[in-house]
Formats: structure tokens, C-alpha cells, sequence
């Protein structure tokens, strides 16, 4: 396959009240106002199965042990990357997703202590070996973190200590650390029109176009 | 811990159609009525989630893609491993499992063509290394399977051709053959009162008491 007419898959990563969904959507609609092909997606979800497991995955009635979770996740996100992000990466289009495998490494691996080594393989398998060509990294401390969300009805995982948004935080910045060039870290505490602009012109580099 | 006080694990295999979940149950029954402590789970399900994961599964309207299925299996495995098998295990009870991890080498190794490498590695940790101590595979052809399940409406896996009942069925009569002594493999055409009595007879030689 002619790989100059790939898409380019651009993921937001951080942990909850960082911003990153709205972020995410704004990069959506900026690039579809400049009449770009872009899709969005967003993990757990993207598909109609996706959609159910994040319901269960949400739900905070239901005790889901550390694995279940993890394969929840994995279920998930393989249906997502076969019928959603690769079909539209081989048709040119740009796919923005909503967490996607950095999720599981920080969450179920710095944050659940689950092995780092399972979680790549099975990430392997669940991405199709699809990893995103620019991931935005939205950190904030989790101290705003829990003050942000405490505001709304917690969700399972929104209902977790602020150690464990402690770990997850930390392992995400790991992360970036690891792959700096893949990984653009933003402090989710600034304005919004400020990193929506950091968010833009980033992405036009990406694509070619410098803003 | 003390392992002579530890429960036994039994556990039904077979395709569709086989009666395997009728003879499960007619264990279960027998067994309670000869006052043993005995609990009956079933894969997909067992519990609160995994009954949740069951629906998704079965569901004949949604899409699921071979990996995807794997990974909804294991979340219900290790859910119902850790919170229903493992304690009742603990505390001396038998367990009759309608399913477990068998069926996702036969229907998802065999079946599906997926690696057995994985789907070893990923049933050791679904299952926390708990194999069953005995394990009824109900064997009939997939041509009385198809003719048995055609009677109903079909769900998502009994809609399956008849080619995959095939490698699902000669994949447990594989595992059969490579576990003996842990396999009685058992032919699902025979009356259900001739079964029933051979059930009951293998169970009680393992419970050491012969009937």
C-alpha cells in the first residue's frame, strides 16, 4: 500500500477533569472548518460494541476486578482500530481519538500495578501495531484533577483516590519522557483558547500545513 | 493452606446442542440432594458483569471481531475465577462450571484460528492457574448439533456454520486426548438417564466416594 496516502492518527491522553476530551473536539472541529477528511473516535467506544463495554466500564455500581478491566478495555479498543481508525487511515483521513493505548499502560499499568510487559503485548494485538503519530499529553496535578470532577456525579473510574490519579499521572509523563517525539505535553492549566492554539499548531505541523 | 480441604472444580464442555448445561445442572442437583456443598457458575457469566458480558456475547445484532470476543471471555473468566471460583474452592465446596477455559481454546483457538500461544498465556491469568480437576466434554457431530439448535432462534455463536462446529469440536477432542486423565469425554447421542449416570459415577470416584 502506498503509505504517503495514509491518514495520520492523532490521540489525547490525560487523566480525568485534564481537558483533553474538550481539546479533542475542538482539533475536530477546526480541521473539518478547513475542510480537512477527519473522523473522531474515543476509547472505551468508537463502535457499537465499544459504546456497551463503556457502559459497563463506567458504571459505578458494577465491581470490575483489574483484569476484567484491562481485557474490557483491550475488547474495545481492537474493535475500534479494525472497523473505525484503520479503515479510515487507509482512505487518507485523519482520525482523533479520545484515549487510545497510553490509556491502558497508564491506568492499568502505573495505576493498577498490572505487568507493564502483558499490557504491551496485548496493546500490540488490540492496536494492529497502529500506534498515533502525535499523542497530546494534558497534564494537570491530580489535586485538579479531583477538584474538577468532584463537581459532577462520579463515574467507577472517576470515583478512584488521589494516589491512584497520583500513579496515573506520573506514568503518563513516563510515557512522554520515553517518546518525546511522538508525545506533546501541555499544562492542562492554562486557558483554553492558549492550548487549543498549542493544539492547532502542532497538528498543522503534522499535516504539513504550518499555521 | 491446607489443600486436602480444598474444593473440587468440575467443569461441562461440548458445542451447542450437546446437553452439556442440562447434565451440568443435573449434577448439581444430584449432588445437593446427597447434601454436598456445591455452587453452579457458568462462562460467560457467574457474575453481576460477566452476566452483563454474557448478553453482549449472545447478543445476534452486534458485531464482534475474533479478538474482541477473546478478550469479552476473559473479563467474564477472571471476574468469575477470583470472586465466585476461587473462594468457594477455598472454603471446600465443589464447583460445577457450564463452561470454562476450554471452550476459548476450542471455539477461539480452533475455531477462530487464534493463537494458542496467547490463548494459553491469557487463560493462565484469567483463570489464576485453577485448571479443573475434572472436565466432561459431551461429544456429539456438528450435523445434530445444527439439527438441535435450528429448533430455537438462533443467538450470535449458535448462528455459526456448520464447518466452524467442526474445528470447535475436533479442537476438544484434541484437548481430550492430550489430558486423560482429566478428560471423560462422553457420547452426547446416549440417552440423557444413561449420561446422567455416568456423570454422577466420575464424579463420585473423584469425590472418593464411590456410588
Amino acid at each position: 500500500m502506498d503509505k504517503s496516502k495514509y491518514g495520520k492518527l492523532i490521540s489525547f491522553e490525560g487523566i480525568e477533569g485534564s481537558g483533553k476530551s474538550t481539546l479533542a473536539q475542538e482539533l475536530y472541529n477546526y480541521l473539518t472548518s478547513q475542510n480537512y477528511n477527519v473522523v473522531f473516535t474515543r476509547e472505551p467506544g468508537g463502535t457499537i460494541l465499544g459504546e456497551k463495554i463503556r457502559e459497563l466500564l463506567l458504571d459505578e455500581n458494577l465491581e470490575i476486578s483489574d483484569w476484567s478491566e484491562l481485557f474490557l478495555f483491550l475488547a474495545s479498543r481492537y474493535e475500534n482500530t479494525k472497523n473505525v481508525i484503520l479503515p479510515n487511515l487507509k482512505r487518507g483521513y485523519i482520525v482523533i481519538s479520545d484515549r487510545y493505548l497510553d490509556s491502558t499502560v497508564a491506568y492499568q499499568g502505573y495505576g493498577r500495578g498490572l505487568s507493564f510487559k502483558i499490557i504491551e503485548m496485548l496493546n500490540s494485538i488490540s492496536t494492529m501495531d497502529i500506534k498515533p503519530d502525535l499523542t497530546f499529553l494534558i497534564d494537570i496535578p491530580e489535586e485538579i484533577s479531583i477538584e474538577r470532577i468532584k463537581k459532577k456525579n462520579l463515574d467507577r473510574i472517576e470515583s478512584e483516590t488521589i494516589e491512584f490519579y497520583k500513579k496515573v499521572r506520573n506514568g503518563y509523563l513516563e510515557l512522554a519522557k520515553n517518546e518525546p517525539q511522538r508525545f506533546i505535553v501541555l499544562d492542562g492549566s492554562l486557558e483554553l483558547s492558549k492550548l487549543k492554539e498549542e493544539v492547532i499548531k502542532s497538528t498543522m505541523k503534522l499535516l504539513g500545513g504550518e499555521k
